[in-house]
This record gives structure tokens, sequence and C-alpha cells, in this order.
């Protein structure tokens, strides 16, 4: 009886390993094509994971750091925030008459894109502050997890949170499986990324890092509560995001993955530090599947996720692997 | 040959089974007495990793805040961090000729401790601006991990990171053998403390949340530097803790340890989650092995970590478990 059940085990423990051999046997980052882009990828990881390689990282120290808008999911034809600000001026109009005749809220309203263009930064924060804040976070978590439910992308007709892209979504879980810790550092607001960034990247709101907006600590009805209030915080975005990395991570992150300008600084302070790095930029090449956008390489400027030409080049300069959508992706999406 | 190598298979499987076995047959927390104290502590993490039990919790959302100063070392006879300040203020006094006849850094050269008390709060931000900003961080980050191996703490004549409570230590590892994400949410500068929370604690930087004072990016000689500015940025203690868990983390915690009324908010913030928690509170009442202070039971008041009644009552009343050193714990610091 013990032989059998020793021998049991012994059958289950070959079974454990077949399996094993067979994932690792499969071909890693199925929606790549095969390439330099790729190779860049995969020659990084075994650099930085193989016991006794001159490149070698302890765990502890792999941190990656993924911008959000434009580099795991689209940001066009506006930032998905935007288009859930919009939705909820929208919604709370009602309540506010005096928008019909204020900007920027005016043009929400009336769906004038030319005087929403017009209306600016200024005119965005304002309508972020419009939306974004006045209530708990609780509250808040629970109007966005609602909304992501149910809007719809104009173009694709998917929920937001389905058109993350496939080859990043198998380049996140690529390097967990190496022992990777992956982050978000992005410049949409954070409160904004954390309902959804577990179920759709498998990254955990304490590894999601972004813009804030104040909070007010209050005790209601004997229940302590954080409010939300209409004041910004901090901007992670350009500079904003080493200081970001700095004071919500701690470490600098030895891989990055950014699309857009605003992604320059980052990629810049990972590159600065010493040993092997791999910085890689999403480049918006694909009018087909997806989007084209520049002003780099002659394609149109627009408004969400710009990568001037400067950037190209000063990717080219440094180092820095810029992934042709176009080209290097077999499928943008996942099917599913 | 087949046979026999399953057969290895199986014994070395069996021999894993017997060392796990004897692992979890230890007796968890050794340096703890047992009493309710401990109790509530192997109940509380028994109820909510137990798959089926009505309490149990997803192990992605088994996170657990601790307070740093009072909670894991001491905070006496003053703050650590102040300690680093008042030496950093004589390191660098050839400096800055002014301060020999400027508050609060005069009180500080003249080791007057009436003088530095009378500076009160503002005194001591001052104090903290002086020795704490003007360079990049990773500039700070070295002169924090040469003090704390050069400096000695006044009673135990030992570095500060060998005084780290040894039952706090054990819960530490209790709590991640259970699968808790374990995290410093603390009122002392986040990068005073990540140079050493992993080595001391086994707590990554990045999750290590505190008081931040402002960064900015700047290019140096070509490369990126942040350098601290003499601007704070965040407190995080009282009503920040909450507010500092929210913006860091994301996340409720379903168990948060301190020892002060900066505390406070933390462990409401904690309890007003649904299911089960743990809050727990360390009393300094053994001036034998450490210090006692209150002034809650009628222990002296001290300005480094205050116990007031209030907090005394408060505990009681929410089921708050108050840990008594001289009781609960078999011994304060390790024996290495």
């Amino acid at each position: 009886m013990k032989r059998t059940f020793s021998n049991f085990l012994a059958i289950c423990l070959a079974m454990v390993f077949l399996v094993v051999a067979a994932a690792q046997a499969a071909e890693p980052l199925p929606s790549w094509n095969d390439g330099k882009t790729k190779q860049s990828i995969l020659v990084f990881v075994e650099k930085v994971t193989k016991p006794g390689s001159a490149d070698f990282v302890p765990a502890s120290e792999r941190i990656a750091t993924f911008d959000n808008d434009g580099t795991l999911w689209p940001s066009h034809p506006m930032y998905t925030q935007l288009a859930f600000a919009l939705d909820r001026i929208k919604a709370l109009a009602p309540k506010h008459p005096e928008w019909k005749t204020t900007q920027p809220f005016k043009a929400v309203l009336d769906n004038d894109l030319k005087a929403l263009a017009a209306a600016g930064e200024k005119g965005l924060v304002e309508l972020i502050m419009g939306s974004h804040a006045g209530m708990s976070t609780a509250e808040f978590e629970a109007i966005v997890t609602d909304w992501l439910d149910k809007a719809r992308h104009p173009r694709f007709k998917r929920r937001y949170t389905e058109l993350a892209y496939q080859p990043m979504l198998e380049l996140l879980a690529y390097l967990r499986a190496h022992d990777f810790k992956t982050f978000i550092v992005s410049g949409g607001g954070v409160e904004f990324m954390r309902p959804m960034t577990e179920k759709v990247y498998g990254i955990p709101p304490e590894q999601v890092v972004g813009s804030t907006i104040e909070t007010k600590y209050e005790v209601k009805d004997g229940k302590p509560v954080l409010m939300r209030l209409a004041k910004i915080d901090f901007i992670d975005d350009k500079a904003g995001k080493p200081v970001g990395i700095n004071k919500f991570i701690g470490r600098r992150p030895i891989a990055a993955f950014g699309n857009s300008a605003g992604d320059r600084e980052m990629l810049g302070w990972t590159g600065a530090g010493s040993g092997a790095r791999l910085m890689m930029l999403v480049f918006h090449d694909d009018a087909e599947r997806e989007y084209a956008y520049g002003p780099a390489n002659g394609l149109p400027d627009t408004k969400f996720g710009t990568f001037p030409q400067s950037l190209m080049n000063e990717a080219k300069q440094k180092g820095w692997v810029v992934i042709s959508m176009k080209n290097d992706w077999k499928s943008i999406f996942s099917d599913k």
C-alpha cells in the first residue's frame, strides 16, 4: 500500500514536471512578431535573470514601470478618463444649471469639441474637478466601476477594459513570470485606474502610480470617510514621473515602457541607473488596426499622446527601442 | 532504472512534506507570551486565511500596515530621525556660521534641550529642512545609510537598526507566511526609512509609506537627478495616515498596528471596513527593558509617541488590542 502510494506520488510529480516543461517550451510573447524588437525583450530578460550573468539583477530589484494611456490601452480618440469626465459632466448637468452658460462645461453639454479644445489645459482641469471631486473615495470607485462596465469605445464598440493591448498583456505576464514587479506610472488619475488594473493587467492597486487629487479625512455618522477635494495634489506626468516613481516606489526601475513625450523623463530616469536596462516606446503607426499619430515620421499630430520627432531622435540616440504597432504586433487586442 | 528514479523522487517528495510539516508544527510567535493578546493574532489569522471560513479574505486583499516609531523600533529617548537630524545639524554647522545665533539650530549646537523643546513643531520642521534638503535623493540615501551604520542608541549602545522589536519581527514574518502584504505607514520620512526597511523588517521600499518632502527633477551634467527641496509635501500622521494609505496603497488594510495618538485614525480607518479586522496598539509599560510612558494608566507623558488615556478608552470601546510590552513580550530585542 505504502509502495503504491509512493509510486502514485512519483507519477504526480513527473506529470507536474511535464506540464512545467511544456509551459517553458511554449513560445513566449506569441502576439509579437519575430524580429529585433521582440528579441530586445528576450535578451534583456535573459541577461538580468540568469544567475551568474554579469547583468544579473536580484528579483527584489526587478522593477518595471508602464505608462497606461497609449501604452497598455488606447488613448484615442481621446483619453479614456476624459471620456469618463465628459459623461460625468452630462450626468451631473441637471444639478448644475450654471454649466449651461459656463465654459468649459457648456462646450461639453453642446458637444462643441472646438470650444472644448480652446479651453486648453485649464479647462481640462476644471472638467476633472467638476466630475471627479465632491464625493467620498468609495463613492468615486463605485462610479468608475459602473462607468467602465457600461461605456463602450466609440470605434471598437467594446468596453475600454477589453481594449488592453494583447502584446503588452503578454509582456506584463512574461516579466512577472521572471519575478519582475510590474507597476503602472501614468499621468491618469490613480483612483480612476485602480478599480480595473488588477482585473485587466494583473497589477494590484498598490502598484499603480498616477496623478492624485487631495482627499480629506472626515467622520460622517460615526464612520470615517475620505472626501475627494477639488484640488490637484500631484501630476504624474513628464518630470513628475521620476518624482512619482521615487515617492511611491522608492526604487529606480530597470525597465520602463511608454508611448509619448510624457514618458521621456521616466525612460531617461530608468536608463540613468547602472547595469542592464530596457526602455521601450510604443509607436502608433497602425491606422488600420488602431491609430496612427506622431508627429514623428510625418504622422498626424494629435492631442492625446504626442510622439514628437525629437523623441524619436532621442530614442535612437539612447538605444530606447521603438515598438512599431504595425510591424511588431501580430494582433492588437485580445479576441476574448 | 526508471523505477529507482521514481522511488527516489517519491522519497524526496516525502522529505519535503516532512520539512513543511515540521515548520508548521513549530510554535508561532515564540517571543510572545501565551495569553489573550497572542491569541487574538492567531485567531484573526486563522479566520481570514482558512478557506471556507466566513471571514476568509483573498491573499491579494491581506494588507497589514505598521507604524514604525514606537511600534517596530523605539521612539525614545527621541525619534531616531530626530537624532539623525541633530547629528546632521552638527555635521553641517561649519558651513552654516549663522546657526550659532539662530534658533532652533543654536539649541542643537549648544545641546540645549529646553530651548529645543521650546522651538516646538515649527522648530522641528526647520531642523528637518536644514538637515534633510538641498541634496539629491541618491546623496541623501548614502548619508542615511552611513549614519545608520555609525550611530548608536544612547541607552542600548547598539545600532538603531538592531533595536527592532523581536516580537514584531516575528509578527511581520508570521503575517507574510500567511500571504499578508506588510506595509509601513509612518509619520517618519519615507526616504529616511527606505534605506533600512528591507534588511531590518523584510519590507521593500515600495511598501513604505511615510511623510515626504518635495523633490525636483533636474538634469545635471547630462544625468537626471532628483533634488530634495526644503518644502514639505505630505505629513503621514494622524488623519494623514488614512489619506496616505489611500494614496499610496489604494486598499483598506485588514490589520493595523500602532502605538500612539498618531495611529488613531489609521486604526479607525482599518476597523471601519467590513469583515474581520485586527487593530493593535503597542503600549510602552516596560521601563526596565525599554521605556514606560503614557500618559494613559498614569505613566509619564513624554513627547515622543504619546498614548493618552482617551486612546486607551477608545481601544477598549472598539476592541482594539493593547499589547503590554511588559506582560505580552518575552523579549524586546533580538539577541543577535
